[in-house]
């Protein structure tokens, strides 16, 4: 179930066509996952969302792509979103996390949100030495 | 302002003591940031909550130093943990995150929530192709 | 699957009968979606809950009935309610949003989403001319 | 107290100053607000930053830029985000909010949320009638 | 700083001195908090919200009144709402809450929080034991 | 669907078969719900877990079991975490929660999220009444 339908030839529309052309190149696959096939039902909407995820995540940069998909699930997990949980998850496995490092992540995403709530709950004043205004 | 008094002269209580002399030797400085200063409202919340972050923390493992603090960084942003944004970007950068690191990080939280938001707004069903279970 | 058992039954309680009918006659529709069907199993929490809903969404006001409901969906989607999302889509379509007006709703949501993370993840102080207190 | 240390003299960096030109420009006022200043910590990410803001809620569109911003500040709300309350607070004001319309935007978030957790609450099992997809 | 201006007299509007009134006979004590005084920003909203607050809150029911206010301390830390974690730990405490207690009730939220992100991380699907629908 | 392949044979893994017995033994059931079988994809993720949910939620202490159910049901609602309001919900009943008690806990969740949202939207200052610290 979802709240917009997904276009059924979506790749009649040359500008849908040209960004799942993208994807496909970028991440050198034939699958395009269900996200960009409902985001396609606004074609603008389409095109900023996946110049940005490239641009963002595909691009050589300072941090390498395996942290990146760490940082993505920890973002899904938080803001409860659970196909990107799902999605990121597979990603990060495709560019080699281990199930160890798997449960390591986990363990930190259980543990932050535990000293992030005795932080909010003793409402914690900072400490100066943080300051870097 | 707190919701507790921290104690005033908290090493008073040898289980306090015992945990802030083990901070200081584990990151080898003198600092005990406030968080700690305010859980020795309970020395068994203390103890326990030491214990913890010293094991996923602190303790050589599967993920490198930095890129635990970043995935830190990322749920208590997302968590809206102001003290915990403060003292984790701070132990970021004392492990060597540089700025254009900081930034990549900014971007990929931002994208992060971004696209979260958006799959959740359209209800995505799940690609059959992430099932792991 | 849910936390509680929706009575089989709902309108052979009267005070459900009547918020059953009120919904009815308010919204002109035989249709009455679950989540007035669950709230039945606590008759007092459906007045109230129903009470609220009327007054604030179905009574003419300063804001406009589609302006109501796209603030509607943002809090949803950003709390993370997939049934809330679902039905107040539905009920902005019902109104007349359009799938251009959808999709720049997403596009806000998204961007907020956004901004706030990048402002609390950088702790920006407040700007005194923001100041109305 | 901040994560980034805002530079000191941010329209000394040629690509800085040419987006708080623009900023100006676009909004008619001197006046640079702080988050600006503080993502010029890294140009391009004030870059792109600022042409997202500029494109979804300076261009005109199929929302009216009153209900943009009572969209802005909803999410901003729920996310927790305090500058952002303040500054889009203050942007629907200078877009001509009225308090009657902030106490009715106010008490649709509140009402929103309280509906929300109910549904989650009770995991209320969707409408067929709600499908699009 | 807030984004409405607290009136300066609200009790020369009668509607709002009838609030205040009622606040300090319910409560036993002269001490309005400025939650109310600023609500009395409209008086409809502050009527309305007192009203769900002193139903809900002040009157006798199936909770004893030290376990209603632990369960909304949990609810405020969760949404990250500083003012309310304050309000209602001091609320807590004067109901009779404990030092223990009050860090047994953190232990329970910090755990909690743990093994919600931990489920959501997983996407553990639901036990058929646990349907009540 | 799951992000993680629950082990077939579990208790093939002595340390996890030493979890699970602990399990049984300490809830007094042969039932094991599935977000162990999930955690148990790592022995170490699924002691240190179930070490530390005993220990807070199976020991008698300064809080009665039921209260603490509603403390985590209330966690698990705003968290967002719908396996674990489904699991909570049914430990709550089994410790013999009331549908009254029920209907008063959501009431109470729902008022909470309100003026939590209220206070964030409103950014109220804090009363100098509530400080501890």
């Amino acid at each position: 179930m979802s709240t917009v339908q997904a276009p059924r030839n979506p790749e009649s529309d040359p500008r849908v066509k040209a960004v799942f052309d993208d994807i496909r190149a970028t991440r050198n696959t034939e699958f395009i996952n269900q996200l960009w096939r409902y985001l396609a039902f606004d074609a603008t909407l389409l095109e900023q969302t996946w110049a940005e995820v490239k641009r963002v995540m595909a691009t050589p940069s300072a941090l390498d792509p395996l942290t990146k998909e760490l940082v993505y699930i920890t973002a899904s997990v938080i803001n409860g979103c659970s196909y990107c949980v799902h999605s990121h998850t597979a990603a990060a496995t495709a560019k080699g996390m281990t199930p160890q490092q798997h449960a390591e992540l986990l363990s930190i995403v259980a543990l932050a949100s535990k000293t992030n709530q005795l932080a909010t709950a003793l409402q914690v004043p900072l400490d100066p030495e943080f300051d870097r205004g």
